[in-house]
């Protein structure tokens, strides 16, 4: 039998990242591939405390059908707790709950992205951002993402160029840099965005992960929607602040837009799993979700910490690092060495990352690694640094 | 702020069906318009405490990313229990479980429809799958149902032009029309894919809520998957026979589908819900669906009952029923009444139902109509007739 498969499809290759993560779940392996959350951070009791008060109510409609925009109650939680964070009005019927903000990337796309349109994207870039429009056949832009935000100068040309269609952007402790956009970078771009007439989708899985240490004194992570909300589509997600297993994202989107993500959700999957928004509805208005993400910004904060410190201690002035202030990822840059081949000697010493040039369209980034530190704990990551020394010593001595 | 939607999502409305659900949550209506299950069947007890199990297992596992194909065990049961009840050799590495069925739908007009592809179609047809499938812009066959199943002669001809690419159908007590195909019928479809090399598409919701009634004997719902395995992708729901708020469907398909397939819900959601798959998984191991579905089908069968001596008392020779001897829907026709403009006697009289032409790509079976029974009780459901028939009277006196 010979299957026809469309050409997009046949364009495609399956994820690097998810191809290596199965070569490195054997246990010998300490993997820095990966973009876990700590486990050991989901609040269990607390869940399953949640889910036996929310079955005790009776109400068999937890397992119904329900409607494609999702749970009201957590929508307006959701639009109440976004418009008092972040100064800004935002009402309920502006907001979707979404399976996994991932979904959210794939909707924007069906909706927007017409084959050649020109998709504006930092440089590097989140790969399942790239996987996800890739499928809908645009001509990819980039413009390099600086340590402060993005190259406005280039931005500003590239956007007003006719055929750029929208913007993809990661303001806050971006994947995979981890680089934070400043305040006036966060106004430069909402201004060129209200000047070109054109649309940004932000993306801010990591956006509540920020490190309390005196580096982030003064930091914004302000979304962009704030600054010019008729050009924003926003992206949000519960996988890092609570559980990613829920598959529980969400957009806030100027009207009309969401009007077109609804449509095209109700063809894609009908509605999102309605038992966990109703579980989290439950959770997140009897618990203070907050204190939770004060645990997990604390915890991530100290792990970061135990990463850079092991990386000056036994890789030293061989690599730059990228300033981390939030999220999960370290970038880290080890000047003049292929990071793509020197993974097959990382693996030979049970050491995982994810090469740089996974993040670039253009193959860029040959001598970078991104890094997570989430998922492991201080003893782990301190081992798994002084692997990749002994990897980095054996691929030296083998060019 | 002028919003520049791709061309594919310009050309779509939302859904019929779903807009008029909106139209029907008055509580003063009776509507036989959805498709919801009965919400008194859904085991609320025994999943509160498969619930508890899987919590009281302390593993915080089941909160966090898996596997795109989903979860193993349960991909494993699922193909065990097809294999075993088909008399067909399926294995685990042939199942992906999906966001619900729906999804299926999506993925698979990703991976195999080019703009302007022929992709031939029941007529009439579930009306999800004409959305699904319009984001990828085919040209639409249709293909006559008949009360033993497609038109195979109709149905030759038109897989074996050249430009037909697949077949979508439901098998067994179709959405609208109840009806299911023969096992000649079967065999029939099966053969003429293997001689046009071409695949199919099979549906299969309502294959277990056969109702236990002499009508029935000697009916089979061995999916065609079983008689052209490589010809097949057939999907799979739990959303009939247990909950539809998990949203777990599931596909089996020859391998090289499956994985293109995968690529796709990479690239669409990264994976289904992982918490919810947990919880299926040690529902179907500690408990015994088959007596759980055995309930649905016999409560089913005893609310079509009702439904069908409520037509013939009240609508009499007025209407035709096509057989339903499963499924969720009685498909009527009501000879010479534009049953679309008889829907807002019908709101008037506060009962609602689908009119057939929403089931139709070219505007056909205006004097059908789809009604429901599964979500309604005795009571209601002779009510509603009444109504129905008020609001027929209505109608022609106005004419």
């Amino acid at each position: 039998m010979q299957y026809e498969f469309s050409e997009v499809i046949n364009g495609l290759k399956p994820s690097f990242i998810r191809e290596i993560l199965k070569l490195t779940v054997k246990p010998e392996i300490i993997s820095f591939a990966g973009g876990l959350p700590d486990p050991t951070l989901f609040p269990h009791q607390t869940i399953k405390d949640a889910s036996n008060a929310m079955f005790d109510r009776q109400d068999n409609g937890i397992f119904q059908y329900t409607t494609t925009e999702g749970h009201l109650g957590l929508r307006q939680w959701i639009a109440k707790r976004f418009s008092d964070a972040h100064d800004v009005q935002v009402d309920a019927d502006q907001v979707m709950i979404v399976s996994g903000s991932q979904q959210a990337l794939d909707l924007f796309g069906k909706i927007y992205i017409n084959p050649q349109d020109g998709v504006v994207m930092e440089a590097p870039t989140y790969l399942g951002a790239i996987q996800a429009f890739r499928m809908y056949q645009p001509e990819f832009k980039e413009v390099e993402l600086l340590e402060d935000g993005i190259d406005t100068d280039q931005f500003r040309t590239t956007m007003t160029q006719s055929d750029s269609k929208f913007f993809y952007g990661i303001p806050n402790f971006q994947n995979p840099t981890g680089l934070t956009y400043s305040a006036d970078k966060r106004q430069q771009v909402a201004d060129i965005l209200q000047d070109s007439g054109k649309l940004m989708l932000e993306d801010d899985p990591y956006g509540a992960l920020l490190f309390d240490d005196p580096n982030t004194q003064g930091m914004t992570t302000r979304p962009i929607y704030a600054l010019a909300p008729e050009h924003v589509v926003y992206m949000g997600s519960f996988s890092k602040v609570f559980v990613p297993g829920f598959r529980l994202g969400w957009v806030i989107a100027p009207k009309p837009v969401l009007a077109k993500m609804v449509i095209a959700k109700q063809a894609a999957d009908l509605h999102t799993n309605s038992f966990v928004q109703e579980l989290l509805y439950q959770y997140v208005t009897t618990n203070d979700l907050d204190a939770h993400i004060d645990v997990i910004r604390q915890t991530y904060s100290a792990k970061k910490s135990c990463m850079v410190e092991a990386i000056h201690t036994y890789l030293g002035d061989e690599v730059q690092m990228a300033p981390a202030n939030g999220g999960m990822f370290i970038w880290v840059r080890v000047p003049g060495v292929a990071v793509m081949d020197l993974l097959k000697y990382a693996i030979d010493n049970n050491v995982a990352y994810v090469p740089g040039e996974a993040f670039s369209l253009s193959g860029e980034y040959k001598d970078y690694m991104r890094l997570n530190f989430t998922s492991l704990d201080d003893e782990q990551i301190i081992e798994g640094i002084k692997r990749l020394k002994a990897a980095l010593d054996a691929y030296r001595v083998a060019q």
